[in-house]
């Protein structure tokens, strides 16, 4: 049985009982360790899971399918994610190929971003499209999530941004060079996104200024740092105040809200930056 | 502190290690019992816990707090939800209540039909607004779900549709009597959610038969049983076959596809009814 293991969101106790129990009787134990991270890392997890761990990066996993699901077939292989394994990262190409070479597998579901995301207060059904917003460079710098949360304003729904990672990636020299040396992991800031976003209406009104825009410098959002951890940060603000607000460590999430209920408001109240933004919630 | 403890979706080893510890050591733990259910009831939670266990139903979560929340300043004082506390249903009012009070809160996040709904195949990201579809009775017939799935497919995007849950009613002449006598549990099946829109479908077309509609009798659907349970039962199959497709026992959940990436139609068809839907997945 190929098991498709979901870690939830804070550190090695967020596993389920029914998870747990997998990683201690598989055959083998992989940890795909590219589309998200724990707050602890994989020593942490070795220790209390009392197993060791293979980190799994993108290209075993997206090439080296034979060897994470050998004998999977006779034995039980657990796949180890962090969120749930099919929340907003998915890994549903795994399940296709486990299928396709007659290995049977098994979801165990777990907290993930796209539902954990409640804990700010707005309601997960007034939520539109999820949105990634990716680091730009100096020569790609793509606006498509801001025309999908434009949408979900005009609509009244709340936007989830998921921020970008960057783990084992190359820098151009040398990727063009082959030299299998990799920058240190990025991971966006809720400020850095609110930074481009903001950028993104600074340069739609620059090109009309009678526009009148979804997305303002005054708009409310809401950064959430290391959701699920015990150090959870969740602070509203204004998109221009969010652009210097230090969450801490990693992961970030953004939410931009759309119409907001009473009960909603009295959420985001909760975790105000400052008395103005508290007033904006009444 | 008040504890919003996650129990996930399968049954009594769906909750975390960390939510355990918390329900091992809690002076109380409650379970709310009235927005849905386990696989198991509330004595094998006992077993498996090795804790008495309070039923709250939504009188006792909705007027009495206080009770709920007694001495929470000074103990920690459990409180289960099925799936994530802030899920599907959501319980930010008891957050609400205990910040007035002055208590503290954690939520310890779990699986939610939410986000576990990515079993599917179907991508996350690309799920518009959830609906909630209510069991109809003979006068009041309300449709406005069906609007916000309209709008979801015309985008493009695929529809979680929540089933009604009906627990502890009264009926009406129990009600007008002050007999505290109620009705058996009710959980609506994928079967009926799909009869009940295919009505509007025929209605409307009744009413204009030229329009063209967001969804005829042959749109593909995805019913799914006890999401997350060993039990787990997905179909997919038109609206007109859904209507008499058995997926035994609760909780249901149906799914509207919007458009799909040919990954996601592959995962679909894995789950589907017949040859005929295969073919439409190709």
């Amino acid at each position: 049985m190929f098991y498709l293991v979901g870690l939830g969101l804070g550190d090695a106790k967020d596993i389920t009982e029914k998870g747990l129990e997998i990683v201690k009787r598989a055959k083998r134990v992989y940890l795909e360790a590219y589309t998200s991270i724990l707050t602890v890392g994989k020593e942490a997890l070795e220790q209390h899971y009392g197993r060791e761990i293979i980190l799994a990066d993108r290209d075993m996993v997206e090439q080296g399918s034979d060897e994470l699901m050998a004998e999977a077939d006779k034995e039980d292989i657990a796949f180890l994610v962090v969120g749930d394994p099919l929340g907003a990262t998915t890994h549903t190409d795994l399940i296709l190929r486990a299928v396709e070479k007659g290995i049977q597998y098994r979801i165990v579901h777990n907290a993930s971003i796209m539902s954990a995301i409640g804990c700010c207060g707005l309601q997960l059904y007034n939520f539109g499209e999820a949105v990634s917003i990716v680091f730009w460079t100096d020569t790609w710098r793509p606006d498509s999530f801001y025309d999908k949360i434009a949408v979900n304003v005009e609509r009244g729904m709340h936007t989830l941004c998921l921020l970008d990672i960057k783990v084992k990636e190359q820098s151009l020299e040398n990727l063009m060079r082959g030299r299998k040396i990799y920058e240190p992991p990025r991971f966006m800031s809720a400020s850095l996104a609110a930074e481009q976003l903001l950028e993104i209406v600074e340069k739609k009104t620059a090109e009309d200024s009678t526009q009148k825009l979804a997305l303002t410098a005054e708009t409310l959002c809401v950064g959430l740092a290391r959701v699920g951890a015990e150090d959870q940060k969740v602070v509203t603000a204004t998109l221009k105040q969010m652009a210097s607000v230090d969450l801490g460590g990693p992961l970030h999430s953004l939410v931009i809200p759309g119409h907001m209920h009473p009960m909603e408001k009295d959420m985001l109240r909760l975790f105000a930056l400052d008395d103005s933004v508290k007033s904006f919630l009444l």
